[in-house]
């Protein structure tokens, strides 16, 4: 499917967020990278930015979701699936010259205690991919409530490590997370 | 010391930061909050918002690693100081109606690709921690390299488990990545 006007606003946004933040972000700079005419956002966003900001966290937070798919699927188990996914996020994180880290966390920090809708939609969010992180550990044989907290260590250990690989310009932070991600698992499993 | 209009300014935009971010917060609001004369933040921070910035993520930063301190040098030992920090971070988040988490990291995700003096404060200031808690769980037996594992490991967990417990206003990331941080710890310490 041709990608749309409101695709590209959307797109234009996830990326401009991540790089500089929900208050960081005019919707001027929005239109001229999604290269569309300045009325269309109003058009497909009457909400203005805050309807734009919830459905590009949702959007975003959805494409993410996905990698978990793109790097557990092919793992020959989930240990080695949840090694691959933090060495993944390094890489990202060194190729994109430590510009690319969590879709969300930069807004989610920003909107916590000054948006209620957007706050909302960040939570939504991190709960599905709790929910989901949760039901691969599940289905590698924990208990619900094992596999619960695993999946939220997991995802904050990630969270963070993000904050510190951006600040720091190392990976560091992501292969400590990741071995602390493995170990945890690991011994949980057995 | 009775507080200067220099302090006064910095405290209120490390309020500011830490509600609304770098971006969302405007000169005019800070010395509004500071009760102080708008001419006064250029006086004392010639270099204008970025020269504050610097000054207030050096000072949120310094004010923060003080608590490592007051949690660790009562406790009978490391482990329970490392289960207690995390245990005042879930208080401290509940009383303040999920507004008060890391007091640097909104700012630290805002500025790593927009400003690399800001960056390097933020850097500056992870680093210290980083530094302060490996010493700690150094003095507590563990060889250098593991130390600083943990040391990042621990403050991974502590501001991934921010990101999550503002945006879900649950304190329950913060207990899970405390028991993850203490586990490790218990590990290590064998």
């Amino acid at each position: 499917m041709p990608e749309t006007t409101k695709d590209r606003i959307v797109d234009a946004s996830a990326e401009l967020f991540q790089l500089q933040g929900y208050a960081g972000t005019g919707m001027r700079q929005i239109v001229a990278r999604a290269s569309a005419p300045f009325g269309s956002i109003y058009h497909h966003f009457p909400g203005g930015k805050e309807e734009l900001g919830a459905e590009t966290i949702r959007v975003s937070g959805a494409l993410y979701l996905q990698l978990l798919d793109l790097f557990l699927d092919p793992a020959p188990d989930v240990v080695t699936g949840v090694e691959e996914f933090f060495a993944g996020a390094a890489v990202t994180l060194r190729e994109s010259d430590y510009a690319e880290g969590c879709p969300i966390a930069t807004v989610a920090l920003e909107v916590a205690s000054t948006s209620e809708p957007l706050r909302a939609a960040t939570a939504e969010v991190f709960d599905s991919w709790i929910d989901a992180a949760a039901a691969r550990f599940a289905d590698a044989g924990l208990d619900a409530a094992t596999a619960r907290a695993l999946a939220i260590g997991t995802i904050a250990g990630l969270e963070g490590a993000f904050v510190l690989c951006r600040a720091l310009r190392s990976t560091e932070p992501m292969e400590v997370a990741g071995a602390v991600a493995v170990a945890q698992l690991r011994a949980a499993l057995g």
